[in-house]
């Protein structure tokens, strides 16, 4: 028996996904007919419920790919694809604290909110309240907000000294937020950036060239989908040709700057100072 | 200071890098000179320190995408572009536990082991001596062991009864093994492979067919790098084109499958009884 | 001023491509209004005329790129990424003869007609009738239907013996002709194929692997459009994944088949032997 | 038997590709020992001859692909996946004029002066004297050199007035040439440009923004290669993943220019106007 409340996903006999929150005594309208939520409960993952009308739907636990597909969205997004990436370069897993802007609709923050477990923190911010309040109602969905800090903020004014393991930025102008990243992350953090265009990655890079950064990588991530037919094997007609460049690297404290008198003071210039 | 035998990334000017545990009193060789580990240990995250000839080295955490580049291996890897879509897909995270074969040398499973966090657990096959042990080895040096537990098996004699909320097959003829599947995982849980040729995919979907899965996926990632160059980005020369076809799907209980007498009795058969 | 029934390209203002045989005292009806097939004679290539309701239109002489996309269809295209790659291999040039099966709706016929110029000649076969009359009367609407011999008839038969320069199949099973093709080509020939799906050539290389052929080669060839922006330069977001496999190879004749008693009456028998 | 002098590919057992020109008397000698080119000329097209240490190569008449292969190169190649799709867009066939610049060492050069053959003309410019010598000895070996007409020119200052059919630019700073192509071709011809950078092409395409060009694309071709086992079917490890971007476009004649007292005039100054 699942939990009442608990997020779900059903599949019908085509694979299509529906998402709901398994509450007592209610009930889901799907083309097929009618579902009752209890009887979704009562069967449990990976078991077969039929509406009224007699079709069946396969009670699915959602994977973090499934959750960011059930994400709300108002903005151009990030595909697992990129996200299972993203994780692997900033070594995002249980306990890390990571800095994210700007948090769109939430599909990043929901999948490092999910990877940091209760004892990491996501810290996100966004300056668009729109957004800002998108971000909180998916999360809230997903049982995660728990796991996130939310900024209204604009970064222009920089970040909160968290000293974070990791950074990653998904804004149009990131060039013009560089000098801010030392002072958000610890010394030697992977930072990440996401760009649609040539242009833009062309100016952080230059942005960063004079910065503290090392190991700086620009690559994108393809992903090609085949036709699972066993006996014609190929692959689908059409496909997902670009969601955006990504651009790493990881910060550091050279030995000149070391020996500098004022290197820490120049970075606190660079985060917010308020309270929070 | 960072902790006695703390494994540590060391990058030096042109960004190579270098592993080692940072043990109390002894030194690291590198063709730029000696450094001193207790300097390392020092110096801490993201500072640099320099050899004896005066080489500079900048102190790095290594990153879950590090530490798979820092897996001694003696087979076909499996690529962080892999791992990262992997465990979106099968929903790797804080508590997860995963059964996993042929453990190979060891990369994904560093990679499931440090997204499960203490609180999960990886169970993972191997019915090759010799890669059991380099496995363990390479758990052991990054500090991962503790939540692994490896089985010396061949799963033709099929898994133990986990129950577990994912499985992952990289072997060369998971087409054989497909009926063993439903015995280690729970119901509805995703599972995936990874397979070199088109032939192989082919004969999986065709062992698939019949089975309990739905949402059956085969798909390759592409990762294509740029030269991080602000005035002269173009795509690298080369790449690499090819490591493996991925192939998902989640296991379900059909109706038909619940309203039989003996599908757990079946099930059964499938699974090892022995103590473990 | 063009020829009368001088085949056109128009474009609208938005690059959308019209094509139309400019006959005299005709008209062209378009969203846009109608066009005067005088008037566009009279700018000549490359020249504006507007229609009567004040829209112009840009007159071009059609590209084979061009002729490709106007050619009628009822068949899964070749496309120009492709046919360029495969004239390429196959040696397609002015005074070229080279054979065809099947044609479908002839784009592939149209593009080796024009490329072996009035000096050379295609030989095409094509068993369905429905396509046979098709790519006729592409070929003649295009101008090149004088290059271009048609044989309404099924390969399994073998083909005539036309010692022709080169070889394309473009058949849902190439595996079963194979051993035909040296009967068609000189020694020495290229020969290609295209194929959808991995498991056609799978067949198709084994049918080879005992046949006279060597540098025997498989690829596929993608194509990846650009917005083209100069301020926001990035690829398009979706793209044609997958045309087909190309398969290439040569024929040749080896020491030991010319040390034997009977290599041509051997081939002679998989070719036709009607008066041609 | 071949003509003597003819230009002949010969590939080892293991199809590795030499090429020679099949002079009376003379000899050719490889690692696997000498081979007469007499015997070679009468062994013919696809037939093998032997080394006097008995090792077989085979006779093969070279492709256009071969040929572009066989091209003595000091400069970045362009590849026959690009050739073959250059050639479509920009209409090269029989009878076609052609201007190119530069040549470099003169591969592009070499396949359109295949395609256009003896009724076509290329007409390529090349400032640097190196270059330019290199070509020409490229086209004699080959015996193309009669269909091609070198300038040792800088196109900064203009083109001929050839009128020509098409163009196509493979020099680094394409956008410092562009007002100088309507000079060059008659009006309504395709143009082409390859560039190496996403810099280059940014800036390229603002150079076009405002001069007489339709239909402007970019895009860039992948070619992946397979390895040609039917029981292990699997794209290569490796494949190169960057050769450079394509743009093309169409010039035309708009109504406005026509309306104006000087096109021709201002033309004029774009061309060079001497003799030739």
């Amino acid at each position: 028996m699942l939990e009442p409340g608990q997020l779900v996903m059903l599949l019908n006999a085509k694979d299509k996904r529906y998402f709901v929150s398994a509450r007592e005594g209610e009930v889901m309208h799907t083309n097929e007919g009618i579902l009752h939520l209890d009887e979704v409960r009562a069967a449990g993952w990976g078991r077969q419920v039929c509406t009224h009308k007699g079709y069946p739907f396969t009670v699915m636990r959602p994977t973090l790919y499934d959750l960011i597909k059930s994400v709300k969205r108002r903005t151009q997004i990030i595909y697992p694809k990129e996200i299972g990436y993203i994780a692997m370069k900033l070594g995002i897993g249980p306990g890390c604290r990571i800095v994210e802007a700007g948090c769109g609709s939430g599909g990043l923050t929901t999948a490092l909110a999910w990877l940091v477990g209760d004892t990491g923190k996501v810290y996100t911010y966004e300056r668009r309240e729109e957004f800002y309040t998108l971000c909180r109602e998916n999360l809230e969905r997903i049982g995660l907000a728990h796991r996130v800090e939310q900024f209204h903020h604009d970064i222009a004014d920089g970040f909160h000294p968290h000293a974070a393991d990791a950074l990653f930025l998904d804004v149009r102008t990131p060039c013009d937020y560089v000098r801010h990243i030392p002072g958000a992350v610890a010394p030697g953090s992977p930072v990440g950036f996401l760009l649609p265009t040539t242009n833009q990655v062309q100016d952080l890079l230059a942005a960063m060239q004079d910065g503290p950064f090392r190991q700086i990588e620009v690559l994108e991530i393809l992903l090609r989908r085949y036709k699972p037919v066993p006996e014609r094997l190929r692959p689908d007609d059409r496909m997902v040709a670009h969601t955006g460049f990504l651009v790493f690297a990881r910060t550091f404290t050279s030995l000149d700057a070391e020996s500098e008198s004022t290197p820490d003071a120049e970075n606190a210039t660079d985060t917010l100072t308020d309270e929070n």
